[in-house]
């Protein structure tokens, strides 16, 4: 099985897709392609039909997009594990990460992902602070009704928690002010070896993209 | 079951989850709300965390986003069969789902869906008509794989023909050209009992939202 993903050091979405796979130890060949580059440009089309990374070559088989990618591996790598086992719950990890899938593009625009970012606190316009809360609220609302059960948004790890990964990286790169239970959340994401691994060869890559800086 | 959903004349998503249901006789009570105005920004808190339309209302399980909502009706309504049966079909359904999903902008903001729109062609821009061409080679793709297997883009009606069921529409009122297989699809999306009786109530609806006419 092979991975193919942008720079570490900016895409989100590949970050998605990669997490979910290396959270479970599901072994995959990586490829890297920097995103915004001709480079990038000549070779995606070899590989996905819709031009984007993360894309997945699993024998035959091509799939691509984040959400789509993990909600493969959760069925033919997982036996169902990367989703809560409870039918309800299960609807509202879809529901929330398909609600980061196709939002929160504020948030996106003023928080641009940066691993080696280190400047620290920025200000922000009111539609991405609006995101930020949402998010805040998101982060809580689970970890208050499935706290007993673990330290991810559900209980345990799952699909939910690949998507919100990111922007645990963003909040913690722009220090965004956060409560108790969102931090100790944040925390817990940030702490994944799986995440410190990504963020490190996030810093380590020397590709600079002033689209991407803010 | 109570699905909340916009203007039909105007709200895309809600007639992806809509659709969906209907087009397999999902029983629900359906709740319009307006989009885009006080009522809406009033009202839309008392049924969604997520403040936008379509929200699914279960029991006490309350759903939103399209695509969410549309895997919730498959597990717990449909037993799968709302998804092809084949691990791989059902991979690129939801890759091709997804795309919809988080992609094609330029096309949405070209082609606002108007079911009431009646003056026909109009130009668009170079990235929409990349848009429009993506959709056309996935159509294109899928039609050819399964052709054998039914009139949908996997043989039987999914929830990818859901989720390109607006697309159908805003092609085909602003009359843009395609080729003989895209046609027929789009012929067959549009000619379901369940999208001429949306289109009908959409054209019956007087709202006029200037954002959302050409
Ligand atoms: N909805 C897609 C989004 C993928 C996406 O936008 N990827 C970006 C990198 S983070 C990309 O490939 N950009 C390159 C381009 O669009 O040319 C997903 O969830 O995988
Ligand atoms: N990703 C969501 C998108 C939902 C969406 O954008 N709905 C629009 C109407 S088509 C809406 O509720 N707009 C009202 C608002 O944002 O205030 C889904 O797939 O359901």
């Amino acid at each position: 099985m092979r991975l193919i993903i942008g720079n570490k050091k900016y895409s989100g979405w590949s970050l998605r897709a990669w997490l979910f796979a290396r959270y479970f130890n599901i072994p995959f060949e990586e490829i890297r392609l920097p995103i915004y580059t001709s480079a990038f440009d000549e070779q995606i089309p070899t590989y996905s039909p819709a031009g984007k990374v993360p894309v997945l070559h699993d024998n035959d088989c091509i799939i691509w997009d984040s959400l789509a990618i993990c909600e493969y591996l959760n069925e033919v790598h997982l036996a169902g594990k990367g989703l809560p086992s409870d039918i309800y719950a299960r609807a509202q990890a879809r529901a929330i990460s398909a609600e980061m899938h196709s939002g929160f593009a504020e948030l996106r625009k003023e928080l641009p992902l940066n691993c080696a970012y280190d400047k620290g606190a920025v200000s922000i316009n009111p539609l991405a602070k609006r995101d930020v809360q949402r998010i805040c609220e998101i982060w809580r609302t689970y970890r208050t009704l499935y706290g007993q059960q673990g330290n991810f948004l559900f209980g345990d790890f799952s699909l939910a928690d690949a998507m919100y990964a990111p922007v645990a990286i963003r909040f913690h790169i722009y220090e965004i002010p956060l409560a108790t239970t969102e931090r100790a959340y944040l925390n817990t994401l940030l702490a994944l070896p799986a995440m410190q691994e990504w963020i490190q060869a996030g810093r380590a890559e020397t590709d600079v993209l002033p689209s991407e800086e803010r």
